[in-house]
């Protein structure tokens, strides 16, 4: 066992924040949560302590939906038209991942900058390439993450070089699961485009599949209008977009649903009643033109709402820079709503961005005993003087607001220390 | 005469983007633009160069309002309803700025964040302290920013220590004046702070000295809705926010106006007969909760636009990250409207930001020969490979959606070099 020690932040309720000044997190020599306490008591005091000093102890970041192959196009393309965007540029970055090398390189410092960003869980789209997402899985795992990584599966609607044939697509799906089974950290979901890339057949393959081996599903759902319409179109024995995932065994618990921005009441019911995880990436919905999610109306109705960074329609990776775009985004709604004035907090945006995200792979909310440690230390002695004492919650504001990738100092994942900058030792207090 | 080499991405129009690989901005012994050309030709040949290899160099940025006694409170707050924002913490912290040590603390790292991240020229407001306000101008001078800052003036409507009589803020104000003559770079702007912390008695003075003494003036307009309420209240001979600027020979030529959120025909029209400067600032305008600026809209119609990054209303001092978020409002507004589509472009915003603000000092569009150099030099080594060669106009947009402050390598202001990361050491060419 052993304890680490700093100014203690975490939530453990959607809204609540929990702030222990210069508390402590006890831990088991696995790195699993034994309780956060105040004082060290009795044979605590003959533990070895990592003291962080004023530093502050954050739940690590959890990012619930990004495309792994869009991350060299972060930034760029941001004026085109949604359908341009996606179908010359989008499709010809991703096709490039057939190469293994290039998804190497690639997915190395895609890994790297997620774990050094304070993200150590992810759920999240690889391309159709077998080997390149074993590669991404395998880079993932090597920098300390935790996840789940799609293969994904499309055989209809794509493009000359980034389509498969139905029985390719089931094929490569059956032989890349086979090779997951060698990644601790890392495991395999299933991962149908959206409906309008996936033939009923394919649909239909998939949902048994996942059915049969109690594999997790996750997927795009109502991002925008246009879209909606075509699966209509695609589909119209299915009123909703949501029916078209039910009618194959896909809309099922654990399900991750990105975006859900344009949704009314008997989806919104769908959602709860299948306990279906929305992935909300605002910052992609603002870019990509798509609309503006009615995101704290969502949580207040009881669905499970987490947070993505959703690249390349997102711009950057940052969980803290998408929680404050997420603030934004709800800012935005309460605006346009009037009689809704409610915006979300920072505290509850930190909520959406962790813990929320945390919960997916099992763990409590707050700092849980016996969960394992999933947090980061952030270095925020770059503040300036208010010329009186920074509350807690100030800095705990102004690091969500402005995190920098230097103020990081360390990461925990799974209670494995795996970022460390300032190299803290650990000592034992008692004399 | 000396020159600058490397990749030069300009822009002498709204919405033009001008790209030249491996080019050289030739500049006199001032540092003032000669020409700016693909080659060196005859005794060109002879001068010695700064080569900056495959780095770009664009235009530095200007930001053209922001409060500069709410820096050390940028990110906080944020959850706040915006008249306990206001009144509470933000009249408290500028408070502080009675006291010269604390401001000498604090306007010597604004100073050192703003060039830091390429910001060359400014716009500002100060607090109502005359001694702070010459601190500021200083360290800004030091810095080696260009700009024009005010020293606030408030006779109503403050708290208590944050409010001065009529008189004081006529003393004062002249007090002010006569130090700022020392300076040579900063130069003082008359700065009521709006309407409603202003007597008449007092904008119509300072209207008059602005007048008889040939200075610029700030001052914010149309932000939200209930300040306009407010205004007309207060001034209920006024139908118009902007006629109670008017009254007092504060609306013309070169006075910046921040914000003008909520804006109709008629009072575009306005802006654009007396030539006033809109400082647009969308950060500011989604945290507080103002409300969604057309700002394309008023860009076509032929207001002069420019942008601020409005700290602390605003979170962010980057105004690459100020444009962005520029952008992703024009988006918002787009989306809301339905019928007019359009939204900024990258090139647009970077327009905004950067060339649309140098006109305000007699600048021209683009690199302008006879205009000192106002430039950053980016190094943008960090990008991810696409698998095929990146163009310039991606790396281009690539730097403003995802520029840290270690991107900005060099930095000129008015000619000169104040920040210089690389030594890049100038060689003549030719043999």
């Amino acid at each position: 066992m052993k304890a680490i020690k700093g100014n203690i932040i975490s939530t453990c309720r959607f809204g609540e924040l929990s702030i222990l000044e210069q508390g402590f997190l006890i831990l088991d020599d696995r790195g699993r949560i034994v309780s956060v306490t105040e004082q060290l008591k009795g044979e605590q005091n003959y533990l070895p302590v990592a003291d962080y000093g004023d530093r502050l102890i954050l739940h690590s970041f959890a990012d619930m939906h990004l495309h792994a192959p869009q991350y060299p196009m972060v930034g760029m393309g941001m004026d085109l038209p949604l359908l341009d965007w996606l179908n010359t540029y989008t499709f010809e970055v991703e096709a490039r991942f057939a190469d293994t090398e290039y998804a190497r390189e690639v997915y190395r410092r895609l890994a790297a900058d997620l774990i050094g960003w304070g993200t150590t869980r992810v759920v999240m789209f690889s391309s159709l390439h077998t080997e390149a997402t074993w590669i991404l899985m395998e880079e993932l795992e090597k920098a300390g993450i935790v996840g789940y990584v799609g293969k994904v599966n499309m055989d209809r609607n794509g493009k000359d070089k980034l389509q498969e044939t139905t029985e390719e697509s089931k094929r490569e799906t059956l032989r890349w699961l086979e090779g997951c089974r060698r990644f601790r950290y890392i495991r395999p979901i299933i991962t149908p485009r959206f409906t309008p890339s996936c033939t009923d057949e394919l649909m239909d393959w998939l949902g048994t599949l996942a059915q049969q081996r109690g594999l997790y599903i996750q997927s795009h759902m109502n991002e925008n209008l246009e879209e909606i319409r075509l699966v209509k179109e695609l589909v119209p024995d299915c009123d909703r977009y949501w029916q078209t995932y039910a009618k194959h065994q896909m809309w099922k618990d654990h399900t991750v649903m990105a975006h859900c921005v344009h949704i009314d009441e008997s989806e919104i019911a769908a959602l709860k009643e299948a306990n279906i995880v929305v992935a909300h990436c605002a910052d992609s919905n603002i870019n990509i033109c798509s609309g503006i999610a009615p995101v704290r109306r969502l949580v207040k109705e009881g669905v499970w709402v987490t947070l993505g960074s959703d690249i390349a329609g997102g711009a950057q990776l940052s969980m803290a820079e998408v929680i404050t775009m997420t603030i934004r985004s709800s800012k935005i709604k309460a605006m346009q709503e009037g009689e809704e004035k409610e915006f979300l907090s920072v505290a509850e945006g930190y909520y959406l961005g962790t813990v929320s995200g945390h919960r997916y792979f099992g763990a409590g909310e707050g700092f849980c005993s016996g969960d394992f440690l999933h947090a980061i230390v952030v270095e925020d002695s770059d503040r300036i003087s208010l010329g009186r004492e920074m509350s807690l919650k100030e800095r705990f504001e102004r690091v969500i607001y402005r995190m920098k990738k230097e103020n990081i100092a360390v990461v925990y994942s799974e209670g494995r220390k795996v970022i460390d900058k300032i190299q803290v030792q650990e000592r034992i207090r008692a004399e």
